[in-house]
């Protein structure tokens, strides 16, 4: 039998009802002749609940003590959902992360999958058993203690899955209906891709677009999953949602697949840094050290011997970078005059794998912002994706002027 | 070092202002030079909400998946407790049931525990570690499912790591501060003892003294674990709490230990049922196949090849009780002219190893509740008891005048 793997996110398991319309869902696919292995997450609301009280008992908590605690929340769906599936006579059971084993690496909290071994669950198939269900978001460490993969894990147990079993498919179910070409709340203008390319949707997750976990993507991307993102809250055809895979099997696309955006981002300036070889790597590395997320770096034109180093990073960051720098000057390992935040900023990108074969997107994006009066203070390219830093106060405009500009409500 | 179990029930773990108090009590024990094996319930209420949720997906569910789901809560508060003592400077890890491993049967959701090694945890407490915290009332059994001991099973888990670890004694802290000779909400005089033998409160337990898990006593009684009852809400002391131990470790006792009574009892009569050998196996096999939970039994005498049957049961399987007998009665398996329910009955016990080797005390409970004008219906004994049913009426004013008569009130 061909396996399929079924994702339900903590909103699509919240309530008994919502693990019965789960249920169901997986009952079709069961129908259609496939072994499932269903990943469930907590209800929603458990995990941080769970990760409240951790945080109240121990503020600098032992990680494996945090894992043992938060863990629990998808045993619990994991039982009712085989409980729910047993009830529509469709042959279930639940498998917690140490029962099949999911192995990890021992970063508590922050694990990553070493193994999944398919024999058992396999040999379960074999013997009649549609439906394994499994705790989502959790393993165990080569010493036996409960791991956690970090928050939004989920996904990436369902692509690991999926990769381990060699399925057909990985369907992640959540509250949205699909990729869109950018936020329908934003833009209503938006339009639902039907496919996307793992290298668009790596940008986009990164990006803001909080549609999948970006590890999840990656995993995917390197074991060619199939993955497919869709509503746990609409009746589905079997092309519903959005398809994330190979480029390859894409046959048309936009050269734009979406339009991003981060509004929480902030534009901070080392002003007339003493310009010589290796400062960058000392600002940067005092960042770092201070526990800044850096994203996107420009470094102005030296003038005698001087130059202006501009970043932009998470606004609720900037007090934490503003020590970081003063500390380092005060070491004496950077020198500069004053350091500049500027908090209204936002950050718009464009992304699409398209734009390896197409020129010109750059100045077709940098032309209709200019038009729409929007003044760019940094720009940084990747290889598909174009992004800038402008007022915070024009993000909603730069979108929808880049989505028309770019024709993006329309299919390929 | 000595090893010392202590176990925290439902509401002594129920906040984490609760579990940062009976991680206080664990710290005064480490700091007296014990490794300690702490137990644990899950939050009070925790498991009742599993176990609704189980039920409404599935009313004849799984037992596995039953197991799988109602199992997390301890796992929550084990985290929870290691931690709080971890933040106390105390060295302390989690453990849940499947970890150490506690090996039960497979006889989910009633399991029996058959082994637990005590390697793991010694090998942790030689390198240092002070504290195991252990998730209660869970195991797992030989196919590697997680199973559970039936409500009221922590109780079991903590007797069962005492004998596991030849503890020196076992603690269960639980919401009251020992075992009295009677409730204080009937008798004002009610004492708490100080110490009573393993056979008493077996008989108590089993008589409705909600104290401990009545498994847990037989299993204390046949390793020999010394039992400790007592609060985790006061202050104590080193002989707080109700020791429950052998009977040679009682140096002195009164005759009757405690009396005993349970409010929710009703007698039921056949009458006129034809007297013939293998009559009783017939009525109570057919009670019994009716899921009736038979107590007390009493066989009148026969007159002209004819007897009346009387029984005791919980009230609310009279109805139970009275179909199984109609039921037997239109297969022509028994006869008898009618059934008769007395549902306001009460059924009242005194309970005393020193019953042994005193004689008299049937006959002075007798005419102590004759003196108060309360007349007996049925009677049964055993070697360390005698119980009485009266009209539910007389129960508290029996209970009294029997604490009187034997003066349970004073210390032997």
């Amino acid at each position: 039998m061909p396996v399929l793997v079924m994702k339900f996110g903590g909103t699509s398991v919240a309530t008994l009802d919502r693990i019965r319309r789960a249920a169901k869902r997986v009952g079709v696919e069961v129908a259609k002749g496939y072994d499932v292995i269903v990943i469930v997450s907590a209800m929603s609301g458990k995990t941080n609940e769970l990760v409240g009280w951790v945080n109240e008992t121990s503020p600098l908590y032992d990680a494996r003590e945090y894992d043992a605690v938060v863990s629990s929340g998808e045993n619990v769906t994991a039982g009712l959902m085989a409980l729910t599936l047993q009830e529509m006579d469709v042959p279930a059971r639940s498998w917690q992360g140490w029962q099949v084993p999911v192995r990890t690496t021992s970063a508590h909290s922050a694990a990553r999958i070493e193994e999944i071994p398919a024999d058992n669950i396999m040999a379960k198939f074999a013997e009649g058993m549609k439906v394994a269900v499994v705790s989502g978001f959790q393993g165990v460490s080569p010493e036996g203690r409960i791991t956690t993969l970090g928050r939004g894990g989920s996904d990436t147990t369902a692509v690991a899955f999926a990769a381990a079993f060699e399925a057909e498919r990985c369907d992640i179910y959540t509250d949205v209906d699909g990729v869109y070409t950018t936020d329908p709340r934003v833009s209503p203008k938006a339009r639902k891709l039907e496919k996307i390319a793992f290298e668009e949707m790596l940008e986009l997750a990164s990006l803001g677009a909080k549609v999948l976990q970006t590890r999840s993507v990656e995993l995917a991307m390197r074991y060619k999953v199939r993955l497919r993102v869709l509503s746990s809250f609409e009746e589905q055809s079997d092309n519903a949602g959005t398809l994330v895979c190979d480029e390859e099997d894409i046959m048309e696309s936009n050269v734009v697949a979406g339009v991003a955006f981060s509004r929480d981002e902030s534009k901070m300036t080392l002003v007339s840094v003493a310009d010589r070889p290796g400062i960058a790597a000392s600002i940067f590395t005092a960042l770092s050290e201070g526990g800044v997320n850096v994203d996107m770096i420009v470094q102005n034109i030296s003038e005698e011997g001087r130059t202006d180093m501009t970043w932009s990073c998470p606004t609720d960051q900037v007090a934490r970078a503003e020590k970081a720098v003063a500390d380092a000057k005060a070491q004496g390992v950077i020198n500069f005059h004053e350091v500049i935040a500027d908090t209204d900023v936002a950050k718009v990108s464009v992304v699409g794998i398209g734009m390896r074969s197409h020129t010109g997107v750059a100045a077709k994006m940098f032309q209709v912002l200019s038009a729409e009066g929007i003044n760019i203070k940094v720009i940084t390219t990747s290889e598909i994706k174009i992004s800038v830093l402008i007022d915070r106060k024009y993000m909603e405009l730069a979108v929808q002027a880049l989505h028309d500009a770019f024709e993006l409500e329309k299919a390929a």
